[in-house]
């Protein structure tokens, strides 16, 4: 359940009332409040002025559980880790201490600094959490932090889910159990160093300073007060920003979800399979979210998953014909079936499933043909065909046929050389193999693709088109066919 | 239906395609290319390539009228009008030419400038494309202005209906039958002037500039600069941003419609009325949306509708008991009542429904009792009773009581002077009237509202608590008492 919450006094007097604003904020959050409390202190001004108002009556007194990193990434790390030490001897909470070399593990894991300090940071809070049987790991993170998150995210190009800024209450990366916490996310930042100077509190330099980028430093310090000058209280605007979307975000996720459920025919590590016509059917919202969510699944990332990638293979999924492929971020392939299109891995290829036919078979009308793995031809009468309908016809596994050319009708396989007449070309003939081709039917399935014939010629390559000699004549009673999965989900109804 | 279009090349090179991207575009849109298309042309460098690229092979010979609105505000209106009625001329188009005195619209509407220009352009548009019977009137913005237009939504603090930034099609404002079309929302500024320079024309000064607030140029020239120092293409990433929004955006208005739908219990031009119990169970961000939409539906307008008020309100009617109130801009007032909540013009005051006896009448366990209006009290035995859901119980129109106090139990109206003993107040008693008052039952409802009580005492004073002397002392088996709207959508299931 989502809980928005009412906004903390923006205005730095709104300090004296932090403690009581914490405390009502976490009650609200936190399902079992005899828990104890995990809060990551870098030592800084958000992170100290927070344990400080927990402390002062923001959680029950005996929880709180401080935990510092030392991230040993500038010489004066350790006095940072002493002095967090020092202050939770004070005030009696007990602190945990760890250190990881952050360069070391950036090397190793070819990461940026940020990424790797943010990763050994949350390692960290959720390894002590889980030591401690924590309820939840609150961390300092602010409004003004907030502002530049969804400044950043917008100068980026972003959609809803990094518009939305940071959350109240998430899943600790890496420890989804755990609820992280951000109390101070609708406290600015002058109000923190207001709480800061009333309570003689003397932070250092926030550590965390040092494993952001130049870039929000920037925005931090040039751009954010120059757009200032274009809006007034900006930073109260883009948390309003970030609450209604975020709203609206946890929406369209739930959708999503159910929509992927319905969609989803099967998984793999390498490669998963989803219903044609019931995701063509959906929202573009959600083919949009759908499809960034079967990279997602894939790759367990949607790193450098940008718009024009998702956007070329959302239109080839909407669009192309069976055996049509798109590339997307990590090399994976994205292929159209018949009734499915499937993403796999790369090097892992992946030839569509589609009507076979194994012995040639009358195909009485009305009546029906089966095909091998579940496919088959059905065929009825329309005493009177839709116009409309039949121009419309954009389905090549649907045919309407005059009746003068039902005597006979059976489905097989083409024969060796063999011509027809494709529909629009005047009558000029030509060979049902290079047709196939054209249509990117692929190799493996031609030999045993079915058509429709009767004595004469064939009437109807299945998935392509009709022979220009059993089209209708003119408006009335029709031959009707379709081919198709039995009791498989299809875009085209019965007119 | 929605569509979401391919990327016109944002190169200026790309301007030698552009009339085929037009008519592609407009291919997509437009339902009956048989019928004339209106574009808005006021002579500078958007309109004239629009119009030019119409001309030269994007919308069929004959079909195109242009339309250009004198707005009488600068000296050099008469000869930009001259000049698009010449330019037209030239090419063999129609061209239908306006004039309107936009100060005066301005003072007598109480617009500003730009409001009481785009008022009257889009009056103008609408006249000729009635007068012609046009599939739709077609207008110049493009990539640059999107860009524009949606940084400054997002510097106002917006949500989606803001950030999505101006559509590939909309209703024409004033006249939504009329589809308004923007062929060049995917066309850099870049590309249009160089699509100008080689086709040999030469644009007046932009007049929209004349009515575009100092605000949007001081984007133009100076922020929208500098922001591309932060980030390279931000108007190709404010653009996929736009792109995104929108998609999310139609799905999230089609899921307030249908939510909409099912809460209206009913509307008047003074007054509307929404189900509580299904409002309340709404997500997050449909709970804001109705809300808008309800405001909406009553003053034709969200202007000045800021973050603030919806919100406040929206706790109101979250969390209010009946009777509270709420304000919201344009003077409406919204009202929590038992069963719903309303929003009303000002001074439209309004007394929710509530339930109400005429006459005493027994209350048999189990059973049930009628009162006014179709309310009722019905009552049953819990053999059993759930601990947790008698702790839990937050609905003031359920009661759990001992099974001790049932022996002619009868629903009847408070007497003069009746005093009870309020759960909670360790048996210290208070008058009935006091406790009504506190609890925001309205006066006109309190003289016939309905309590429960046996020859003793009150058990229940219906909607606000029991009496101390009827709470159930200790796990086992319960009377469970429930006042409700028979029939009515309730948010308490029986346990």
């Amino acid at each position: 359940m989502y809980h928005d919450l009412p906004p903390a006094d923006p205005s730095p007097a709104g300090c004296e009332t932090l403690p009581k604003q914490v405390a009502a904020l976490l009650a609200q959050w936190t399902a079992a409040p005899a828990a104890p409390l995990v809060v990551g202190v870098s030592g800084g001004p958000d992170s100290l002025a927070l344990l400080h108002a927990l402390w002062q009556g923001g959680y029950p007194a005996g929880l709180l559980i401080a935990a510092h990193l030392n991230h040993a990434i500038r010489p004066a790390a350790a006095a940072d880790a002493q002095f967090v030490a020092e202050t939770c001897a004070a005030w009696g909470i007990p602190c945990h201490v760890g250190q990881v070399d952050v360069p070391a593990l950036q090397q190793a894991r070819g990461l940026s600094l940020e990424e790797a300090a943010r990763l050994a940071r949350y390692q960290f809070l959720a390894q002590v959490a889980r030591q401690v049987g924590a309820a939840g790991v609150a961390v300092g993170h602010n409004a003004d932090d907030q502002a530049e998150t969804v400044l950043m995210h917008f100068l980026r190009g972003a959609g809803l889910a990094g518009l939305r800024g940071m959350q109240p209450q998430s899943p600790l990366p890496g420890a989804p159990e755990i609820p992280l916490l951000r109390p101070l996310l609708y406290t600015g930042r002058d109000t923190i160093e207001a709480y800061c100077l009333a309570h003689g509190l003397t932070p250092v330099q926030d550590s965390s300073n040092q494993d952001v980028t130049l870039f929000r430093n920037r925005l931090r310090h040039e751009l954010l007060p120059l757009l200032g000058e274009y809006s007034p209280q900006l930073r109260q605007r883009l948390g309003h920003t970030a609450r209604l979307l975020a709203a609206d975000y946890e929406l369209l996720t739930a959708l999503r979800d159910e929509a992927w459920s319905q969609v989803l025919l099967a998984e793999t590590a390498d490669w998963l399979q989803v219903d044609l016509a019931g995701w063509r059917a959906l929202p573009l919202s959600l083919r949009r979210s759908t499809l960034r969510q079967a990279v997602w699944r894939l790759r367990s990332s949607l790193r450098d998953v940008g718009f024009e990638p998702v956007e070329q293979a959302r239109r080839v999924a909407e669009d192309g014909p069976a055996g049509t492929q798109a590339s997307l971020p990590g090399g994976l392939v994205l292929t159209v079936g018949y009734t499915e299109w499937v993403l796999a891995q790369p090097g892992r290829s992946f030839t569509p499933a589609g009507p076979q036919i194994a012995q040639p078979r009358p195909l009485p009308v009305p009546g029906r043909a089966a095909l091998v793995n579940g496919w088959q031809i059905t065929a009825e009468w329309l005493p009177q065909v839709d116009w409309a309908a039949v121009r419309g016809n954009r389905d090549p596994f649907v045919a309407y046929l005059s009746p003068e050319q039902v005597a006979g009708l059976h489905v097989r396989g083409r024969r060796p050389g063999e011509r027809f007449q494709p529909l629009g070309l005047a009558g000029h003939s030509a060979k049902v193999k290079e047709v196939m081709i054209n249509r990117r039917i692929p190799a493996g399935l031609r030999a045993r693709w079915p058509v429709v014939a009767h004595e004469g010629h064939i009437v109807w390559l299945v998935g392509c088109m009709i022979d220009e000699r059993a089209k209708l004549p003119r408006p009335g009673p029709a031959v009707w066919l379709r081919c198709q999965l039995a009791g498989g989900r299809s875009a085209s109804a019965k007119p």
